[in-house]
């Protein structure tokens, strides 16, 4: 292995070679992950500066039968940017190659390197008078390439699509060490297989994405944002049609938050004021993006409301009268996760359904947890508008929660994810597969799919070099 | 071969298995393509009436070494679905699959069979009270198997994408005879590779679609056209940025014509009443869809017109009064090709470049084909919102047309493919590769690409069953 750390030194210099042995060592935030679930040990961590260094790193370890896990910002949710325990894979980092390369106003796109943080991304595009819409809650630690791998999804899918639908072209290196020069541009190119979409999503065990020219849009030129409480699940669904069709693509947010989701943020976040969620079983939040003027945003959303009022979906809403008050709303969402976590330890999901069976898969699975999982509490919120739950179980108040995750966690979710494969859902929406779904996917995943999966990991990778274990068990 | 006839006679009925020794047998239909550029001959045309009849075929024929050309309505423009003229391959039309198999109104999809025709598809939507924006010359015969085989690009992609955008799920027959489930409706699922995008756009040649789930929308409230005249290519460029920022999401169509196709039309189809033509080297036509009404879409139209006109980007522009004159200005439009077959055989290009470029590429290759191709007459025009043009090239007035195809048709394909690649774009757009451009390919794409695809081919389709030599020459 001495060999192969000095080819890596002699390609990326000595300092961007970072080993255990290292005077003073701390690999951790590298061998760590976001939610604290694994810690592995890494041969190395490299950072290489540029897209040659990072075809010179795969080659190199290529050549040396050494695997790699390519790694953004870090802070994904299913284990797939760490090492494992063995101390015999090289973490490649991108963070480095953080450049943005080129704004094209006239054609709405940005180049940029895939170590760039997405908040920086957004605010280059916003300094240059676009909307580069991808926004999610680690947006200010996790990069663009890390976001391409695991075509993340966050608030704005609803109108703009996942990451995925952003990325018209990538830089990738292959398993071979080659480049791949596919920084397009063009919404239009029918020449051949669609690589792009094979690299995103496939979670660095295909190739390393080193850059990626992305879609820009015009700034809308009002947000509004409004608050609606809804009787049930059944209407809920019913105000997102009626707001399809009064907003357009208009509509860019409708969150869904139950009412014990809703309970936690008032109870470890009182001065959070959460409006109308005691009465009520579901909550929604609304954003209507407008290009013409604010005025015209809320004489939409006062028409849309009227008509849900007099449907009967919608029992009482407020709409966020200035940009602080659509802030705080938007708040007391993203404070879900952080409530759960002061209430305690607990099972997340991040499933998705059809927008038209979630009623019936809510109502079917909660019935069935409460019987199966005496004194189970369920935190469930999410992007409705993308049939995207975060269908997440907190353990029995008072109880050991330590105890209850270690003897129910394999249960729970054997018995969520059976109810969403009865109603025809996705067990992994927005998060990935990494190592923390990989055992589960065989037990899901169309095994025909599973096969062609297995086939194009073996034909792009065949000595397993990128990310083995993830997404694919080895 | 008889055994395998007698295979498929067994699998299929006798009935749907074509061969020519059937008595009074005509195959024209699927051995001839739409642009006459090439006539085949099939061993056997057979059209299943299920998704495990073709299953049985490509069984069938893999294990008789025999090779398939999948085929739809057979609209392709680059003879990607016709069979070539050894008489051994078999045509496998889906055309008999026609069933629209659900409608999901609170999911906003729609699940077809692959040999629906896409006008009934818009129809079977707008029925049900929404919009399925995938719209083409052809959609009269094309399927949407084959739309998305070719991923099809059409009028509408500048708002809702290329057929990969509009589609969520798959059913597939692979090249070894099995099936793949993808038929999922949802808009988030991150559980592997993304399949469906390989078998979009692979034109047949990975695998056989046989279903798919596809992206419905909320219909408009209104549609609003109107045609403007502009100084020029940059100001038609301008104009573009300005209708995005205006009209946002509303904004769903943005054609360019130059002055020379125009002259066309008015030429061969005097009754159309081309407006503002003939004073200006460029006109544009607008789409603006509302949610809200059409007075609405009028004023937005109106300010766009008004501020377009103070910047200099507007010389003249109508906005249509009523349903017919829209259709009218959108016949125009659609009359182009026609009017250019009526002044004689012509050389296509369907080729894009980003926006920013499409200027000084047209200045550049404009001057480079007048100059090399002494008298050469360029009908320009296309989808600049997604920097798509139908570059085409008319032989010289009066000359003999065939003999300049036959001199000059390759020299003007360097010229211009060579151009496209210089301004960073694709030779072909919408279109495809199929077999016309299979051998162009090589010289114009990224050789890793090349590479990678070929490596999935072999793969995926080891045998080279599947409509060989296109995409990928044998």
């Amino acid at each position: 292995m001495s060999a192969l750390l000095d080819t890596l030194r002699g390609a990326l210099g000595a300092a961007h070679v970072l080993t255990h042995d290292d005077p003073g060592a701390d690999l951790s935030a590298w061998e760590q992950d976001w939610r604290k679930r694994a810690r592995g040990r890494a041969l190395a961590v490299v950072r290489p500066g540029s897209t040659a260094e990072v075809a010179a790193v795969v080659s190199a370890c290529a050549a040396a039968g050494v695997s790699i896990v390519p790694q953004g910002g870090n802070t994904g949710l299913v284990v797939g940017s760490v090492p494992d325990d063995t101390g015999t894979q090289v973490v490649l980092s991108l963070t480095r190659m953080n450049r943005v390369r080129a704004i094209d106003a006239a054609n709405l796109t940005i180049t940029v390197d895939a170590g760039c943080v997405l908040q920086a991304v957004q605010e280059t595009a916003e300094k240059a008078g676009f909307l580069f819409p991808l926004s999610l809650a680690a947006e200010g630690s996790c990069t663009i390439g890390g976001n391409l791998a695991t075509n993340a999804g966050g608030t704005q899918v609803l109108r703009y699509g996942n990451a995925r639908e952003l990325c018209l072209g990538l830089e990738v290196v292959t398993a071979r060490g080659e480049i791949w020069h596919g920084l397009t541009g063009l919404r239009k190119d029918n020449t051949g297989y669609d690589l792009r979409d094979l690299f995103v999503g496939s979670e660095g065990t295909l190739g390393v994405i080193t850059a990626a020219t992305m879609k820009l849009y015009p700034l809308p030129a009002a947000q509004l944002t409004a608050w609606a409480a809804v009787p049930s699940l059944d209407a809920a669904v019913a105000l997102l049609g009626l707001a399809h069709q009064h907003l357009g693509a208009g509509l860019t947010g409708f969150e869904v938050m139950g009412q014990f989701a809703l309970s936690l943020v008032d109870k470890h976040f009182p001065q959070q004021r959460v409006p109308l969620w005691t009465e009520h079983p579901y909550c929604v939040l609304l954003e209507n993006s407008d290009n013409e003027s604010e005025e015209h945003a809320r004489a939409q959303f006062e028409r849309l409301l009227e008509t849900a009022f007099e449907n009967g979906v919608v029992s009482d809403a407020v709409v966020a009268e200035n940009l602080a008050q659509a802030h705080a709303l938007w708040h007391i969402r993203e404070r879900i996760p952080l409530a759960q976590a002061e209430e305690g330890l607990n099972i997340k999901h991040d499933i998705s359904i059809p927008v038209s069976k979630i009623p019936a898969f809510c109502a079917e699975t909660d019935a069935l947890l409460a019987r199966e999982v005496p004194g189970v509490r369920l935190v469930n919120f999410g992007h409705l508008g993308d049939g995207n739950l975060h269908y997440n179980v907190q353990a029995p108040e008072g109880g050991d929660a330590k105890a209850f995750l270690q003897t129910m966690e394999e249960r729970v979710n054997t018995l969520v994810f059976d109810a969403v494969a009865r109603y025809d859902g996705s067990i992994s929406a927005e998060h990935g597969v990494g190592s923390l779904k990989v055992d589960k996917l065989p037990g899901y995943k169309d095994p025909v799919a599973l096969g062609l999966m297995r086939t194009i990991k073996q034909a792009l990778d065949p000595h397993n070099t990128l990310n083995p274990g993830r997404v694919l068990s080895t």
